[in-house]
């Protein structure tokens, strides 16, 4: 089966927590947009019916999908990325519908008015928005994932066995670190399993060589996770 | 099988949603918190090992699930209210995370700097939010769900059959009725699909019958829907 992903090129956005799974499952992908451009992705987007409210998309054989959280539910079992019993993917998804929840808040840092006004336009809104996020809601966030890898036992959400869970969860660390440095130095103290648990992501020769690669778009100020010194102080 | 649903008890909520399901579909459940307090759900939350991130939570015989869109993606075939094939059943799911994305996105018409603000700490942002969300999101949102309903052939997302997202997608219309008289009054000349589709649900028996018992809470000042006046202008 060769998946087709349909996302931005240009960041790592959303898609990013596709292209990790696809990448750890040692799946046959093409990340289309890149290859072939823009257009054949918005052409996707716009065929006429059941078409996606917005990338990432992926095509497998005769689906085409949209949502980072069902692309995922739906290649766990097929790459060998989530346990088979009902109520472990449950539990996964259940898991990363709380990803997409915190990933949103996370976008909101940078934009909490409206995605339509530049970042500029909306500075002293954001720094509120920030302060707020990083007194509350990261704490509450990230303690949640820290205590559910300390129940499984650890390194993983499921113990010993990696999940495409794991995987975003890398991606949620790596791009705070990089977003917000200081502020991320402070909270990681109270988050060594999330720590652990980024690293050891790291560390799997797939991802190890994805990270290495010139697939792996950099982080940079266009995606979710930007830097901006003065939101990090 | 009787099923527990675990949520706020004084408002409709994400909740509401599940709600929606459980009324249409004849579930034998209890709303927990309604009837035996909150602490009966808090317990549930905090309970040792795969505890949910938020309320609403399903219990469903030794399934205790969260994330709204996934109750609804657990309940969807168990009470008919999704076509069976693999397909219908991950576009229903695509569709409802849609709502998902939709309704955080009402609720910070209100909330856009923090929840853990007072309203009245937020209102200059919640005015430029509001406006941004009226002139770019809620046409965007609402156009794309009126051209899904119009390539089915109606009055429903899957056509002729009831499906959970059209319970959910009335909601999002009676609820931007009651939040926003004038500006959704204004933008429904373009989706007369969806003002369709709300009625059409509103009139089905077991709705029409849930509607006006008083296991619907009504709209009020603490749910995502909320109507303050200077926001509707």
């Amino acid at each position: 089966m060769r998946y087709e992903l349909y996302y931005w090129p240009e960041i790592q956005g959303r898609g990013e927590f596709v292209r990790l799974a696809l990448e750890e499952g040692g799946a046959d992908y093409v990340d289309v947009a890149r290859t072939r451009g823009v257009k054949a992705m918005t052409a996707v987007m716009e065929r006429g019916v059941r078409s996606a409210y917005a990338p990432p998309i992926l095509k497998a054989g005769r689906f085409t999908i949209a949502q980072t959280a069902l692309i995922l539910q739906f290649l766990g079992p097929r790459l060998g990325l989530c346990p088979r019993g009902e109520a472990d993917r449950l539990w996964a998804h259940q898991l990363q519908l709380t990803v997409t929840d915190f990933v949103k808040e996370i976008h909101d840092t940078h934009h909490p008015i409206s995605s339509a006004l530049y970042y500029e336009d909306q500075k002293p809104a954001a720094k509120r928005y920030t302060e707020a996020f990083w007194r509350h809601r990261a704490p509450k966030m990230l303690g949640y994932f820290e205590r559910v890898v300390a129940q499984s036992g650890g390194p993983y959400v499921f113990g010993r066995r990696v999940c495409y869970v794991d995987l975003s969860l890398f991606q949620i660390v790596a791009g705070l670190r990089y977003a917000f440095p200081k502020r991320m130095r402070r909270l990681e103290r109270s988050l060594p399993r999330l720590a652990a648990l980024h690293d050891r992501v790291a560390r799997r020769p797939r991802i190890a060589a994805y990270l290495k690669s010139e697939r792996r778009i950099p982080f940079n100020e266009w995606g979710i996770f930007r830097r901006y010194p003065e939101l990090d102080s």
